[in-house]
This record gives structure tokens, sequence and C-alpha cells, in this order.
């Protein structure tokens, strides 16, 4: 058996979330389905993580195993030209029999906040519309804290099973361009919600509702209280993995 | 009775074009429906211009008239509640009653093209796709071509009646950001399909199919047959009207 890397792009806002489900249609399943009309095989994907219902991927990560000699490099415009609009394979090649898209040393994801009085239809589900003006040197400030090696257990929502809440943060970087905030976030893995609860949190302090001084203290306590509320889905995007 | 003039934004992927229809939903009747629930009178909508199916706005503008004493810039937020997310009204005032918004001065529209080797889900009903590299610089030069007032029926779709197809183009500007560029064309009114055919037409300069050299002669031509394609529809955005 060949075993075949493929790099997505989607617009996530059609679909439940990645992994296969019975209620609501998922990426996981339609790019199987996809991927098994060209190979004519029952195709397993393995990704590189859930993403939630609503979440984008500008450079997710996942491979399969087929016994098919179709040509690894053309793989993606066959399985592009029997997938919707939203979804794109952006690359298809051939990778060793160990290669495993969930074993991802690090992962980069994108949030954008859209900053401005009153939404706008070409960042309707591509953005967070905040409309309470945002001091974008506080988020700054306050993104500092989170770099490094810190337990992340108050920056989780419930309903995950990790062996460990310590992650790693190599960098979390907050620009801004128009009415748009980018919050770019690298670590070496996630805790479930934990980006979307950065993003909620630092929003917060552009806002003035947490004092960007308190949040090594904040991150230090451990109370999922004391963070920000969890951004919506709509403005995050996996935006790199690297192996 | 009091005229409100209204400042559109939409997405016009789901609809069928500005003007109401007996098959598929429009902008003006959807806006209709939404001003009629909040003023409960029976309202007649007047457009800046017909859009076509799968055009979006920036900056439309459209008024109608009503009896409402409701005031006259909470209108949008009111309207805004009634309305689909795709469609938003960005300000809404009273101006004087021989205010009509078919009779502008000028009209920019900004045309988008993602020349790329492949899509990106998410410009997807938001741009043009072309594969083929372009030659900014040609496309600049021929763009000059186009500046001041010409007969421009050898850049109209049949299917229009109007008294004269001279038209005077203000400004005719080609920018590229990454893999987008950018046209936006300023003039005092266009025929039918004009700012499509033009995108067309400047692409095929940059892409080496039309001699930028000759498109002085191509206009003057008033041939339909030697300007470029109509470009898609999803490509095109009406940015600003001015009275």
């Amino acid at each position: 058996m060949r075993n075949i890397k493929l790099v997505l792009q989607y617009d996530g806002s059609r679909y439940h979330g990645w992994q296969r489900q019975p209620n609501g249609i998922t990426i996981q399943q339609t790019l199987e389905a996809a991927i098994s009309a060209v190979t004519g095989e029952e195709i397993t994907l393995y990704g590189c993580g859930r993403t939630d219902a609503g979440v984008h991927a500008k450079g997710y990560v996942c491979n399969f195993f087929t016994a098919s000699r179709f040509d690894a490099s053309r793989f993606m415009y066959a399985i592009n030209s029997r997938l919707p609009d939203d979804i794109r394979c952006m690359s298809s090649c051939e990778v060793s029999a160990d290669f495993d898209s969930r074993w991802a040393t690090s992962k980069t994801y994108t949030y954008l906040i859209h900053n401005a009085p009153l939404p706008d239809v070409f960042l309707n589900k591509r953005a967070w519309h905040y409309r309470h003006e945002l001091d974008i040197d506080a988020m700054k400030k306050a993104a500092e804290s989170f770099l490094g090696e810190h337990d992340f257990i108050g920056f989780a929502s419930s309903g995950f099973t990790v062996k460990t809440t310590v992650r790693t943060i190599y960098s979390l970087d907050v620009t801004q361009e128009g009415d748009v905030v980018r919050i770019d976030v690298c670590g070496n893995g996630f805790l479930y919600n934990m980006v979307r609860i950065i993003a909620g949190t630092l929003c917060f302090c552009g806002a003035g509702r947490i004092d960007w001084h308190d949040m090594p203290d904040i991150i230090a306590s451990c109370d999922r209280q004391r963070a920000g509320i969890t951004a919506p889905a709509d403005g995050l995007y996996l935006s790199e993995v690297v192996y």
C-alpha cells in the first residue's frame, strides 16, 4: 500500500467540522467519497486534527493508504474534479509508510477579527465581527505572556481527554490591516478550543475588559473563568502544519 | 412622502441580480420585503442600476418613498435586522424629493482576478480565477487607451436599448496585491456588460492574446469580435456611485 499525503484548503461554513459523524456533512466524509471515486477503494483518511463546525483551513494535512498506481502528484487534480468548490486539494505526494498526519511537531492557526461598527458581507462567516474598538498595543502586550511552556487548562473547553494540558507556544502575533485584526499563533499543540479562547481573551484585553498586565497571573491561575470568552468558530483558520 | 436613500453592500452569489423578476430571488425583492416589514407599506425601490446574477456591491445606492415617521438614520438598523447576512444596509438618510438613484453622475466598479495556478476556496464566487500568468504592465498600458470619451459599442453585449453608446471613462487602474489583480474603473455610465468586457480584454492583453499597442485601434473599430471575452460575473463589484 502507498501512503499519500494531501494538503487542503476549505471554507468550513457549510460543514459540521472535519470528523465523520452521523448527523451532518463533514469535510472528512466529503473527501473520502471523492478519493474513493478516484481509486475505487474504500478509503480512510487520517487528519492532522479535528476542526470544529465552521472552522476553515488553508493548510490542513491528511493522508490515506491506497493500492492504486495513480501518479501521486496528479491525485490532487483527480480529487478536485470530484470535490465541491469549498474544498480544494492544494498538493498531493507520496510519503513513507510511517508518515502519520496526526503527529505534527507544530501547528499554526490564524484568527481574524473584523473590528468595525457595521458588519461586512464579504467577511460574513470568515471573521468575528467585534464592534467595540480594540487597542492593538494592549493585545500585542497581552500576547507576550502566552509565549513558552504553560499549563493551558484554563484555556480549554471541557470534553477533551488528553494526557497533559501543558503546551508550548512558539509565537503569537497580533497585526492589523484596515479594520481586520489578525492573530497568528504557532505552538506544538493546542487543547480543545484553545485558540478560540486565546482569541477571545486577547480581544477582551483590546477592549479593556481584561487588563493585559494581569495576563501572566490569569494564565498561571489555570482558571477558565478568568480568561475571555471562546471566540466564534467563523474567524478561525488552520494555516500550517509542520512535521 | 419622505424620500429615503440607502447605501448597500451585498454578496450577489445567491441572487439572480438586482431587479425583481418572476424566476429566482433578487436583491430588490429581498430588500423591498424587509423595508415593507418595517414601514407596513407596499414599497418600491429605485436602484442605481441592474446588477447581473452573481455580481456584488460595496456601495449600491437605492431610494424609496415612505409615509413612515421612522428616524431616517435608524432605518438601516431596522432593515438589517430583517435582511439575510449577505445583504447589508450601510447607511440610510432622508434626501430631497427630487433625488433619484437612477441618475448618477459617475459609477466606480471593481473587478478582481485571482491569477494563480490553483483556485482559492476563499475567492470562490468572489474573483475570476485565471491561471495564465498576467503581464501587469501590459494591462496598465492597455488601460490607458480606454480613458476619455469613446463609442463603446464594441464593448457591449447585445440586448440593451440606449440612446447613445458613447461613454466617458474617467479612470481605469490596474493594481496587484499578492496573486489578486484588481481593476478599478470609473466612468459616467456603462453599457450592458461593459465592465466585464473591459476586464476580459485587459486580461487578454496581460496574457499576450491581445497586443496592448492595438487597443486604440480595437476601441475605434467598434467591433465586439476584436475585444476580449466577457469576464465572469463573480469578479465584479459595484464600488461607488456619485450624484
